[in-house]
């Protein structure tokens, strides 16, 4: 028989078993954030039905769709009915349109699956990849401090990941869209073009955005345009950029909607006891999409600024207008968890070095193999967990095989030590070994697990 | 806009979140008991290439197969390149083989994902579901040892699971294939009719499968027929089958090996220390599967035995021939969680009716926001997951809310008991309140939990 190239499909993180235990972690630890803030856990099926997935008229997403046909379906040559979800937004709308008189609101849920985009397959981009999203959804209304639940919830988490420093970046769209009012760009069109402008400001400079707005299209004034670039990049605290922006108010009810909202946001985080280095207003935050309509959200961390936002989100008015009626404001956050590991593991911030085993139980003489079993039941029902070696094989090699694994103690006993009713408890992780009593084998363990001696 | 209908595809399970909570609970439940036995967590892409995975010949499996295709290939007229995966057997085989030189042997790895069949759509029949895998695989031999290893993770996953009592029956295909030798069904294709029949012994009984045998095709003499179907029927405590089996060895070596086997899982199963009574040898146990080589396992619930086996797998001799020529056997189990959990549902087993949440802070006067926030901060430090309302709506409105969603405790705090530095806690789940100092919270809540006063 010929053999069939084993070869996991492209555009895919794919992890061996330690890495998959430091990604599980990681996961682990998001989830726990999540719900330390009372989110309720949601899971959508991998596919939706095409009519439910494809609303929006076109564009890149549509293009990047995968679509899901059973075999009879095929055969009958109809259509594709369902696809791959491209990201949780949709599936969350669906999942509140349909079962909106079941839920109670303000609707707070976290979802952590994998979502598939059609990408071309390139290094760090990824076909399938976990998100991992956090949104409430009001009925009709949604107070603006739930806007300042989302930095706090950001701040938790990055924090329990450990990944070293992060700042949170917030703005606000009515502010901006204030401030464009404010430099005479009233043109909705004209704004959606300078919105993105502003958002290449970090990749082109600020030479090219102010260029681009006084050109054709926007046309601004230079110096208009100038000082428009003077505001979007403020630096310097936040009570210092929320004096500086206040100082611009004037005539644009948006503007001061939106420094209100921001005001909020602020107390908000005092409140909740953020400290104040890790967020900071930053004007210059604009998110691409239409779909969000004030506080907007990015994270960057403070030793990788090449790897861009690591948690963005925003505030948008109204999450489910494709299936309902019902107006559902919404502010929420998402975590691209796939290609946060993977770049984090790159930079050898994660490091996948640990193994599910706390302890290997080795074979070091057949006729024993009962008492090893027994010895490895003990201390699961202690709570540890334990492998036991089966394989005859030489002990040397079986204390590679722990160490390899990444299993921190081996136990070992012979006949010598089963008369004395000890055994050896072998410490790979300090190179130290013990000589324990076995009826105290897992209390000692644990002990050793937990850092005492 | 005409608004399009929000709706879950057909055949999926999509649980509101208190049952997607007791749900989340069941599959971390699994994955403890699995980590318990030192298993390593394996994620493989939910698609593989269609070469991949449809290596087997036909038959049922490729008719459900869900096949991918992004925008672009559909547009090029190409066939799918992709499928998702129909179970975790096929992404195992290939991810062992892809990876066979960065593991260590024997490779004990679990996996806990959904997998996709195009089912006829069907109550309690799913298209979209979990499978929770456990195997270990070695590299050219795996001991017997590891064959006892299964039903002692059995044991413990569904005590944990804490669904009552369940009966985990296994057997040997090597000891049931000497079995026919010894009964002159000598040639494969007549055994493998006959395993078929005996597999149809619950559900069509003992004379119909005696008919069959001694029919056509199988051809046995009648009295013999009857005599294997005692052998098949034996019932007693496992000593006693043993020895029923023991009698009837003789000219087959197979029967003797397999009987050999049954006496180490036995043998392991009590060093391990599984209580008897949770486990039992069934000679009628023959899993359809010609995958099966050796051991084989099927679990029952003692309350619900139409709910069928709840936890099936067993030993089978090669994994991978299909990627590698290198020899991978094997022993394994898989829980339908999906089904399973539906099924406890449906019988009102597991109910849904916890929430994320331990604490809902309560909005009783909007002048005091801050004051909430820094509660609920004080609250998650402690460790304890603890929600803010919002919206400054009727005290009973938002009473209501916490005990719909199934939070356990509300905090509410006026101006008064703010100046008397004490909030009230309401144990909703126990219809009381108390005065609490504020500095004082945390750990009160965090005692109501833990059971004390």
């Amino acid at each position: 028989m010929s053999l069939i190239q084993a070869k996991t499909p492209p555009g895919v993180m794919e992890l061996l078993p330690k890495d998959q235990i430091a990604f599980q972690r990681f996961l682990d630890t998001i989830r726990r954030g999540y719900e330390r803030f009372g989110f309720l856990p949601v899971e959508t099926p991998v596919f939706e039905t095409v009519d439910v997935l494809l609303t929006k008229t076109g564009g890149e997403t549509e293009k990047q769709v995968y679509f899901v046909q059973s075999t009879g379906a095929r055969q009958q040559g109809k259509d594709a009915e369902l696809a791959l979800r491209f990201d949780l937004t949709v599936p969350l709308a669906r999942y509140v349109a349909e079962h909106e008189h079941d839920l109670a609101f303000p609707f707070r849920r976290y979802q952590m699956q994998r979502v598939y985009r059609g990408e071309r397959a390139q290094k760090g981009r990824f076909r399938e990849f976990y998100q991992c999203d956090i949104d409430v959804i009001g009925k009709d209304t949604l107070p603006v401090a739930y806007d300042a639940e989302m930095p706090a919830v950001i701040y938790h988490v990055f924090r329990e990941l450990d990944v070293g420093g992060f700042t949170i970046n917030f703005n606000n769209r009515k502010m901006l869209a204030g401030l464009f009012e404010t430099f005479s760009i009233e043109d909705g069109e004209r704004r959606k073009l300078a919105l993105r402008e502003i958002d290449k400001l970090d990749k082109i400079g600020r030479d090219k955005v102010i260029e681009s707005l006084s050109g054709e299209g926007i046309g601004l004034d230079r110096e208009l345009a100038t000082r428009l670039l003077d505001a979007i990049g403020l630096t310097g605290t936040n009570a210092e950029i929320m004096a500086a922006l206040g100082a611009m108010a004037g005539r644009s009810d948006l503007f001061a909607q939106g420094l209100a909202e921001l005001d909020a946001v602020l107390a908000g985080l005092k409140a909740l006891k953020v400290p104040e280095e890790f967020y900071r207003i930053n004007p210059a935050i604009a998110r691409g999409l239409d779909y969000y309509t004030g506080t907007v959200y990015e994270t960057f961390l403070n030793d990788f600024p090449g790897v861009g936002s690591v948690c963005s989100g925003g505030r948008y008015d109204n999450l489910a207008s494709h299936y309902t009626k019902s107006r559902l404001p919404g502010v929420g956050i998402s975590i691209g968890a796939t290609r946060l590991f993977y770049q984090l593991k790159e930079a050898g911030v994660i490091k996948g070095d640990g193994s599910t085993s706390a302890v290997l139980v080795t074979q070091l003489d057949p006729a024993l193999s009962a008492d090893y079993l027994a010895i490895a039941a003990e201390l699961r029902d202690a709570g540890i967990n334990t492998e036991v070696q089966f394989e005859a094989s030489k002990i040397a090699k079986q204390l590679k095989y722990a160490d390899r694994a990444g299993i921190r103690f081996a136990v070992l006993m012979g006949t010598d030590e089963q008369a004395r009713g000890t055994v050896t408890l072998k410490d790979l992780g300090k190179g130290e070994q013990h000589d324990v009593p076995r009826a105290e084998l897992a209390e000692r363990v644990r002990g050793l697990i937990d850092g005492q001696r």
